[in-house]
């Protein structure tokens, strides 16, 4: 494998040839990246996933660096010409150019050092060439003390995954929206159908289709605000802390600095930590920030669930709606449409529920000074992001925005509860009201036929007492309370 | 928390003196227990379950001491006497005497030390009185010198930890055989009721009622295999060992002694680990055992699951049957009664799958030459065999046992399923048949009807056709391999 | 098993009888439970844990009670008599009293019914009994139609639960507070005294035992602030709710008053869900109540962690501090002593790990108009929380408080470290910096060592530069700064 | 995403019609596949990865199909040039090519329709063109009723992901066996150099690197046991089963028949389930995998944890090793190395403990007679299992085969551990050897020392009683044996 990806570009002809602590080695000499990245594809060829695949990370990396150019411009720790291209050069990787130069594998060892140096690489080259240098000319521009000047990998690096996953919320937030509009329009849709509400599986008591989509509505809409309260969270970051969070080899001054024009480029809340050595350390806002896409998968799968089971049937099970038939459900079963949609939708959360392990253990490995696993953390959250960003637009396009409720269904659902003589307690009693509920049951009647026959009650009082839509408003009780 | 459980048998107001490494502290006179039991109840008060709550692993430790002394005096490093008494004070353990001597948390740390120190002093103490001297007079039996001859925490506590959990699926086999058999029962005596087979929560084709009870049954009994596989891996022990496997402290030959005679006592299939220092750090076992037991709790919430599907209703669900009606379901809706007792069973399982994480980490923590989290393994697995152990019991008492089957219900379903069309595809072809199919769901009557009104097929053969019965058979196709 | 609970209070001799929708039963005489709780006793003998023992969640659902008797009173929908009666009842269970009353099994099925039924019948009982009435009188005071009026399990258990959990935060917030004072108090001990920070488990840069323990202060506030945000999601309350969140048999005005009442009882901000049918399904909260506590165990993990390696030796490991000697740690090791304590804690985050998964499990598997498993939610979070809390307090009773730090091997170490030789890259360059320390490394000398032979640096400025105390605050770079 | 992928060969001119149940569609005529397959492309673009991408899973579905045309054509249900057509795309299909023909989502809905589908109709097409017709001319030979004939998605997609995960483990089985030697050779060369055991990261007793190393390889070689175990689980399939067990529009004798040519074909033990109802929903088979692929990354996370641990230094950790050098460890400490592979094992460590988890939901979420999602479950199993065999080659080439054990700093750690003076207690007794031992700590010299001057023992006798090498194979204990 490592073969295969060590030159990804076609049989290279030329090298250059760099050197570092370690030795010497050739590097492509058509690639930006140097020999730091080059021992890096080597040394990591195990989930075949790149840096690159993760367009956010990439974007976010160079912005840091760029932030970090204008610190160090700034306090004149380089000179200005030199921090002018590698700003350029930053620039450049944010607007998704040198897009194949991050080849390493997302799961690296080292704590995001490769990342790092890949990205130092990247920039010094591409920079080098702005500046009217050859790429590895590392005299004028260097990948360490240029581009890194006043950073390390443990400061920059989780800023870059940060500021990517707040990146990522972006369009996993506007996918949440969408699909909460379109359960919102369905629900408007059926405002007044009423149908069934069941607790334990049982028969309950009436509502209606538009209360029971709404709901949906309303939870995507919970997502969304834990989703803000994260950023906070997520912007709190490390810059200026270097090695171990004391800011050995960094300007005092640089922290700042850096944290501000990150802040003026982003537009984001960013803010410097407390304490940079537990900072340093903690790597609590992956949980933080696992936490709330969990939740999201927990409400998504409980639409999905409850769509297979409304859509269930046609005959022999719930069958009060049908979601749009997508392919043929069955290669023997003529007729029959399953709901793939949903399904997929369960499967995007089921593996979200693993992801929220593994970040578990990544971020509880630390130790003493660092953690070395925010790779895979950020591999997995940004993975599951935009699994659940795409799982949601599938879902609504493919599944929400054509569902056909089958209100004729749910009226008789409402009408033919037992559990709807509880609207009769007030009136005949609770004991009465159980025997008529039992009578319904066991004769398969309405309870409204047979409380026609057993209560003295008129018949449009009856009606009215044991109207669904009024039931599903809670209005069974405002009569009550007018007759007190 | 501490004093209060530190004498737990009232005010008392006598106390022995005893002495360890760290210096000396009092022990109430009447209890069994000494010192290292003393410090260890006041380090650990964390979860206020005791080591005495799981009479398994009591038991268990006492059968591995007993074989210990026997094979101390075979290798003549414990005079008769003492082993004699020893062996007495282990067995009266095992009785289930003493059994409230053991009062250390179980999650305490230190790999079980505490177990080990708190059954070594209630031994000796007990093995003293019966050897007419005084609780307390070590000079005689020693905890660790006598008692503990040959040992370390380190191999006689994984010992009595795997042996425990070999006890613990004693009862839980027998549960899972018990609830297998009442599933069996409830397939029989629906071997011939028809109803509709559902996939993806679609109706599909007819099945019987016995073949979906049996298959719960199946399931069942494939978990009792997994059992059975498991109980060589904790068969595997590693006695002698001691410290970090190398034996350090114990006689060559008290591996092989101890094994044997430990072997004998229990009559279970005991090995000596073929590498002790790779079994003194491995805790694989735990792994194992968890597998089968998570295992269990899958097969136990889809019959949960579908029972509660099944059960759905009475008017607005698929009501196929009725689980037997425990408690009333409802404060307000009179007639309700929900399956409360899958329901309960559902969460029992939903422990059990944390509990599995729990047993990952703990086993995936050890560090070099010893894994310390074996009381926290033995632990979970035990309560959460303990569990499904008791889940089962009421599952098949509370419900399984007294299931009503609406075979009715069932019948009409057979019937009324479009996908039952697929019986005609080798007699009018697939895409006639899928017309029918189609023309019956939305007319809402019988492929049945359709196929008599739509093909020249002959009633009675249509009949044999679709008869449910013979399609929940695979009968279908015999019919056409006979025609061939 | 059954039997045993049934009659937890010695052998009755007299009962009286009960009945409900599903018949009759007898109910020992002198309890003040109900046939609803006596059914539920024998229905799910699963965990052997009961309600009672949960006391945060018997004494909110009292409060809960409480809070609706009034707002029942306000409304007139229960007399001032009954209403007082039942106030009073409430008021002596928050209290304390009737604890034993409880004996439903945690993991009961039934979505909490049996909770609050038991609940409804224990306050029925003690209010006939204080309103001079006999247990079981339920003409006068009936726990369905005045204890529960206006209420249903489905709002009324959810709003105990959650109740609960703000009610547990608080011991485990102040365990919290007082294990970060003694990090802390720890840290200031040690403000000055160097060592070396490692990254990657590798020698890195200086620090201070001071920096390092603050930032286990630092860390554990965090988890103080992330509880403060749950505290306003549990508290959004779905009174009046009832059934399904349509609030039928509720007076229209019972969601505010009851809401109201509770908020000024409690002193909490408490409010109402927007969306009744939603919050009425939805578990959330359990969701992101279980995140803080399980970074809180991240946390907790990382410390004890950190405590073991530091404390690993005397002679083969890190050697930086001793952990308190609590007990023997080996019975053949003479003079060994184990960290027992981070042991014990890293067993309880284990626990909390599995605990998220079961949450996660309980949370997702709600169906429709609700979630069946907040019982296992509660149980699991109220276990969990607690055994932090406690697992807090040995930390740090039994460990942190007498952690002694062995400062001149720290001091050794940070002089020794190669990697220290960063601070003479301003200096000399990074490549000669590079060659010293290489040569450290392979002579066993210190960089001081040699860069005193290496370089042409006085020895004065040589002090400065490489003296940890001033690399520890980052002041290495200050020196920079003012040259430039 | 779904345009992009539809095409994913360039700009299509031409098309070809095809219709289904729900209508038609244009398809590109230059693909092999159809309109199933054109449907699932747009209908579930989530996770970005096709099933092309598990090659393992299309050979292996090519193999069933190929057997069960084996099968049709010996029961006269195909004619022998159609099933000869069949049965030759296939095994081009099972020899890699047609490689690019399998574009849906591995995370689909639809319990794997899709997958069928799309093997069906890339069958059928290359059927049609070796047989001399155009593509698409499925009256000639068709999808679904030649090469799917007498089969289901249901029984046919697990056969393939079954042998899949068999055909998956192979590497997986070689990877593991490569390291195990790795290990055990690094072993073998240091079968003779004693070094400290530690027990809970406390200085314990002597052992060699020999038996710390062989340990790995016997975890390793225990890993390769439970493989074997799994597969006879694999190896028990499903076909001629059709919808939901009943077999219903399959010959009565073409279970047997497939099953048997599968066998013929694959060499494999390959059965026919038991109970087919029963298997049809069970998913156990995926639990059963899945245990002994996380016990493996349980035993790659201690050998990367301990390898981290024992590397850690050069001045303030272990240092009983050096892992290779692979890369530079920091962009700013001179002369850092990370163990960078160890950590990037790590990681792929957690990744398999969230992977257990995502199958334990998936396999726990079947309802009735089907469980819709082992698309999920293979693709995780798969990903994991290729993710580790991945791991474990890098492990082995690029860190064990480069190991350095430092075995001078093993042996100084050998003879200065306090606990060595345990081999002292048979000679001298417990309690003078604890004062030994506690004044070796005091004063920083070792046993040997503190015992020459403090007991009457000859030196040479001392020198064999302390002798680590002796001590690490038992032999202490030889001594008194011989002694007495």
């Amino acid at each position: 494998m490592s073969e295969q990806t060590a030159f990804p570009h076609g049989t290279q002809t030329t090298t250059r040839v760099e050197h570092d602590c370690i030795g010497t080695l050739e590097v492509p000499s058509d690639v930006y990246w140097g020999i730091h990245t080059q021992r890096a594809i080597s040394n990591f060829p195990v989930s075949g996933i790149t840096d690159g695949q993760h367009p956010e990370l990439i974007r976010a990396y160079a912005t840091v660096k760029r932030a970090c150019a204008i610190a160090n411009e700034e306090l004149g720790l380089i000179d200005h010409d030199k921090a002018e291209a590698i700003r350029q050069a930053c620039h450049e990787i944010e607007l998704g150019k040198l897009a194949d130069q991050f080849p390493v594998d997302v799961m690296q060892g080292g704590a995001g050092t490769s990342a790092n140096m890949n990205m130092n690489e990247v920039i010094a080259n591409r920079a080098l060439e702005i500046a009217g240098h050859q790429r590895g000319d590392y005299a004028y521009i260097h990948p360490n003390d240029d581009v890194n000047e006043s950073q390390s990998t443990n400061d920059t690096y989780p800023a870059a995954c940060k500021l990517a996953l707040i990146d990522a919320i972006g369009p996993l937030a506007e996918a949440t929206k969408k699909l909460a509009k379109a359960f919102h329009d369905l629900a408007d849709k059926h405002i007044n159908d009423v149908t069934i509400g069941r607790t334990q599986l049982q028969d309950a008591v009436p509502m209606t289709y538009g209360q029971e989509f709404h709901a949906f509505a309303t939870l995507l809409k919970s997502d969304l605000a834990a989703f803000d309260r994260v950023v906070p969270l997520l912007a709190q970051l490390n810059l200026g802390a270097t090695a171990i969070g004391t800011g050995i080899c960094a300007d005092l001054r640089f922290r700042q600095s850096a944290t501000t024009h990150l802040a003026n480029i982003t537009g984001l809340p960013i803010t410097a930590a407390p304490d940079p050595v537990a900072a340093m350390t903690d790597m609590g806002a992956y949980v933080a920030t696992s936490a709330p896409v969990k939740s999201l998968a927990v409400h998504l799968k409980k639409a999905a669930d409850d769509l297979r089971l409304l859509n269930s049937g046609p005959r022999c099970g719930f069958n009060d709606l049908n979601v749009p038939a997508r392919q043929a459900g069955s290669s023997i079963m003529p007729a029959k449409v399953n709901p793939v949609i949903p399904e997929c939708v369960n499967q995007c959360c089921f593996s979200i529920f693993g992801m929220d392990v593994t970040v578990n253990w990544a971020v509880a490995e630390g130790q003493l000074q660092l953690n070395a696993f925010d790779p895979l953390m950020v591999h997995e959250l940004l993975t599951g992001m935009k699994l659940l960003t795409n799982a949601m637009t599938i879902f609504r396009t493919n599944c929400v925005e054509g569902i056909e409720i089958h209100t004729e269904i749910g009226r008789d659902y409402a009408q033919s509860s037992p559990s709807i003589a509880a609207a009769l307690n007030h009136y005949i009693g609770y004991e009465k009201a159980a025997d008529i509920a039992a009578e319904a049951v066991r004769t398969g009647r309405t309870v409204r036929e047979v409380a026609g026959e057993r209560t003295d009650l008129p018949a449009e009082q009856l009606d009215e007492i044991l109207d669904p839509i009024r039931l599903s408003r809670g209005l069974g009780q405002t009569c009550r309370e007018h007759q007190q």
